[in-house]
């Protein structure tokens, strides 16, 4: 089968199945409305002023954002209730502040006392209360604090009395993408969940607001199954799903949206590989899959309809360059791909890959339909 | 020490040593001379109008070029001869004779009949005569035909008689990249040189021509001892170098012109990591030197001014956070790094590191003049 919309389309290039990404993003709105919290998306993932109309609740938020970047454009486009969750940078005030006055309530994180202050006193000093949550280490893996350290109730204190607003707790934990199958990962659920209620109890009883509760990643958010005491669950790559999630049973591959079309450019008979004009360019550097029970190596092709071609990888990239080899120990057969083939490869990781590209080609959940365009932007 | 001039940029942001680049492009500009060789570099790099201005000999070409998107930027800014160094696409045709149309000697690379058919077709079928070279395979790294192939002469035999213009031989010894040392490295450069110059002989023995014989990478192009028979040297990342580069002695640390400018975000004690807002999105996914006799992580640590911090290394990534640790086994210690500091991160690899960012500050030769801003592309 060789798709007519794809002719005329540069490759390498982006690839988003409209039908699938909707199919994803209902899958997890559902939970949470079953499980009673709200849902604040990841837009990190998708970078996209159409893609994020999807995925928030009423096109408008509540959102999440990595950058003061995608906080700046996702504000212009409308967006009004935006958590920053990146530990806020004392460089960076300036800029939330330009934002409260643009009208948009953008939350920012932190996890220290000389944060604290500086949001503080940015805040009355502009005569802007920044609403700020405390981040909450779960699992050990990068920032927050412990729900029992003893500077919790010294920052909610900063934050609360000099000027700023103590908007709640934040948890992600960022280990649960390690964590294979829904019983592991409901797990680090509730591991999520009890850091963060025990925070905002201790908060509450030292006499402070704590009206957020705030848990989420893409493997938790899922495999919740109770989340008494927290009020919303962000996530952001399940809009696209991708090979590390697949590989850890949070998504079927089937799930994963998003792919990269590429051009059979050669061969080298001599090796079996067969070579595409996708490299890690295009793919991105990410190995998230090297560590999982299946390497996926760079990428896992499909035909141009993206059907799986069994055991058939990116085994290896270079810029411009990616090389499709059967995966090792596979007893396959490479199929015929000849120069000029079409294939779509799914990537390792989501975010990571569709950072490399400055559009989508989103293919419509109606059959045949021309094909959309969405930009995309990067930068901080 | 504080530099005022890091004082207004976001961070993180890409920092450029216009000295460091300076002294790198003289370096190699004056081997090729001493070479006898034409120097071609790599823009795949820098992918930048204004650094193409330094690279090239007369800031107008020879260059070489790793996607369409370059081609079409370069020769829009007046750079007429071009070599496109990715096996061309069937589907690119199109876009290669509008260059020409537009000016601009863009040269092909193929290293089949079919892709020789479709070239010579195109370019019968337009009128133009494309310039295409056969790549040749010295260390079986991806591409190429071995310079005994037989393919060799019928490749050469059809862009010649039927409509293209037969240019040349050109290869790419990709595996100098693991080659540590430059008695190791000039061993794949004489093993370039052997491959290509016997498939020049073997062209030119079957009554064909063959005007540019061309070698090189990084690696190879400074290590090389003597280039007889060769036309011209192409090498990209040494105009930045990295540490991948000064991991195999290519070049040294102190070499290394591009960094990522950071600011500390936070602190965990408890693992001794220092929080930067310079995750994996700002260094890229790259590991290269996981492998090396020094992994640096995602990067080496240095101060605001550029002087490393021993044994401090980004040593895992986020997307947008960075966890600065020493390197296992140190028995350095931890500076006081507080929050707000500034710091700068020397990239595994500048061109996938250069590639996440959409401009360079540039800092200046002239001490304490202001930074120059220079924009950079990408896209295919």
């Amino acid at each position: 089968m060789s798709d007519p919309r794809f002719a005329d389309l540069p490759t390498p290039c982006l690839l988003l199945d409209e039908a699938k990404m909707k199919r994803n993003i209902d899958r997890l709105a559902k939970h949470a409305d079953a499980l009673g919290v709200a849902l604040r998306p990841h837009l990190k993932t998708t970078k996209s002023v159409e893609a994020a109309r999807y995925v928030l609740k009423d096109g408008n938020g509540p959102a999440t954002v990595s950058t003061l970047a995608e906080a700046e454009v996702f504000a212009a486009a409308g967006i009004t209730d935006i958590v920053y969750a990146v530990g806020i940078g004392l460089n960076k005030l300036d800029r939330v502040l330009d934002l409260h006055r643009a009208g948009c309530r953008l939350t920012v994180l932190l996890d220290s006392v000389v944060q604290a202050r500086a949001v503080a006193k940015a805040s009355k000093d502009a005569g802007i209360a920044i609403p700020a949550m405390i981040e909450i280490d779960s699992d050990g893996h990068r920032s927050g604090l412990s729900p029992s350290d003893p500077d919790l109730i010294e920052v909610g204190r900063i934050l609360h009395q000099d000027g700023a607003e103590l908007a709640g707790v934040l948890c992600h934990a960022g280990e649960s993408y390690s964590a294979v199958g829904k019983e592991a990962q409901s797990e680090y659920s509730e591991a999520e969940r009890l850091a963060v209620v025990s925070a905002a109890e201790a908060l509450r009883e030292a006499g402070l607001p704590c009206p957020v509760v705030s848990v989420g990643s893409t493997p938790t958010a899922h495999a919740a199954k109770d989340l008494t005491g927290v009020t919303e669950m962000r996530a952001g790559v399940y809009v696209f799903f991708d090979l590390v999630m697949a590989g850890i049973d949070a998504c079927r591959i089937d799930d994963i949206a998003l792919s990269v079309l590429t051009t059979v450019i050669g061969h080298q008979p001599k090796h079996g590989w067969v070579m595409i004009d996708a490299g890690w360019m295009a793919m991105s550097r990410d190995r998230g899959t090297a560590n999982q029970a299946v390497d996926q190596g760079y990428g896992l092709v499909c035909d141009e309809d993206g059907n799986v071609l069994p055991d058939q990888i990116v085994a290896q990239a270079n810029q411009e360059h990616g090389i499709i080899a059967l995966r090792h120990g596979s007893d396959g057969t490479m199929p015929d791909l000849p120069i000029g083939t079409r294939l779509r490869i799914l990537p390792n990781h989501a975010c990571a890959t569709a950072a490399q590209h400055q559009r989508y080609h989103v293919i419509p959940e109606t059959p045949g339909a021309p094909l959309m365009t969405w930009e995309r932007f990067g930068g901080w």
